[in-house]
């Protein structure tokens, strides 16, 4: 999918929710174990449910890597279920020298279908730039991350003042394009989102982080938001998860559509 | 594989040299493209023809991942025919938030059985310590990488002068110890070795990038190796695509015969 069918989709559905994928069989609801592929049962029926209201699924590959071949053909069943108008995140935070971040992008944009890939800077241009090629494909940079790790290393100083996040900002926005890059910035750095708007002020950014609740969505909007929306926020676990029973794919239409019409009014306040 | 064994290994064998299986489909012999499973057939006959040589093989996961569920088959298959007194790293370069890498932990170190895995560590301290977890495994965390694109971010240096893969050094090796923590660091960078040995003299470190021709080897266990050997040096492409015919075992074992020649004697000039 190209930047303008997403920004097409977040206008017409009123929404930049993404669903993140984190299907853990220990969760699913007993109901569903009896079903011959639980994992992607249980997928299907949050699509279904959810799909008119969000604009993005983004599985969350170590899930699925974590029960074998059996994982792999859930995750890829619930690629083929996801409608082609809804952008696809493959949740992998890949990245290798340049031979072998070629074969990850293989992976994730030939063998299987999926839009986008979330890609780790560590180990530089070769890493990422593989994930380029593709055309109307993503790759998702980390950039600021919202886990308690994230305070290790993102914001070391150099002589300058500029943090770690803010180099891999600087340096890798000259490998693609706002057409073919993303970034991850967590949402409990909402307030930093305005700094990193100053130096991609026209990426699109994917936001992780923010729970059911909605308590940050409105800071990532006014600090985050640009004109052309340019965020993706993503919920997993507050809507998966809203319920444990059988009613699950209820309530976690419930929470998104909590969701969406926040958003809603957001990218009105913004005149989207 | 706990170290006391892996260092057994090192000195019975008279080797630290470990044999990366980047094996790509379109690089094997064509005589093999008949048979059920090429990439399993392919790696079998180079473990067949270099396991008494060897202290450890290095499945590239990327080249699996890219034939989607056939490749993990040959992966699982692969990695079940590995003799069990060999150490076995899964080179995954993974790394996410706590509950995923848990996930990952559980995939490489449950689902399938390899001692170890690669991680990045841009993510910090929940993105590593979940792999420390379980008996007998290891993380092997990104420290200097021997690509382009390492110089990109790795030499950064802060205020004081020190460099991220320092600062990365020094911050996560206190989250585990030597006997379940390794570190990548390229053999293109050998003359730092002596500066990384003054940060962690004991940990074990997995340097990649030294070639069949062995130009580097002298100087990575000049400035590397400690007293326990504390290397494993990788080679792949020099080793496993040396004949691209029917004699490509033959030849892979001709290419490893003459690393473990000289390995033999690094570790005797040393001492071990």
């Amino acid at each position: 999918m190209n930047r303008e069918e997403l920004i097409h989709q977040i206008k017409s559905k009123r929404s930049f929710l993404c669903i993140g994928l984190d299907t853990d069989i220990k969760k699913i609801p007993n109901h569903l174990l009896d079903s011959d592929d639980p994992v992607f049962e249980f997928n299907k029926q949050i699509i279904d449910s959810t799909k008119d209201l969000c604009v993005a699924y983004k599985p969350n590959i170590a899930f699925y890597e974590s029960l074998g071949v059996s994982g792999w053909n859930s995750l890829q069943k619930t690629l083929d279920y996801i409608p082609e108008d809804i952008f696809t995140i493959a949740d992998a935070k890949r990245g290798d020298i340049g031979n072998t971040s070629n074969m990850y992008a293989r992976a994730f944009f030939e063998n299987m279908n999926f839009d986008s890939v979330t890609v780790a800077p560590y180990m530089g241009s070769d890493s990422v730039t593989p994930f380029l090629e593709f055309e109307d494909k993503w790759a998702i940079v980390l950039a600021l991350t919202s886990n308690k790790g994230g305070l290790d290393f993102q914001k070391i100083e150099d002589k300058n003042g500029k943090r770690l996040f803010e180099q891999v900002l600087e340096t890798s926005k000259g490998w693609g394009t706002d057409e073919n890059m993303m970034y991850v910035v967590g949402a409990t750095r909402a307030h930093q989102l305005s700094e990193i708007r100053e130096i991609i002020p026209n990426h699109f950014l994917l936001v992780p982080g923010v729970g059911a609740q909605g308590g940050d969505l409105k800071e990532v909007a006014e600090y985050g938001m640009n004109t052309d929306c340019g965020l993706l926020v993503n919920s997993s676990r507050g809507i998966i998860y809203a319920s444990s029973d059988i009613d699950f794919a209820e309530k976690a239409r419930q929470e998104v559509g909590k969701l969406q019409h926040r958003m809603d009014i957001l990218l009105s306040e913004k005149g989207i």
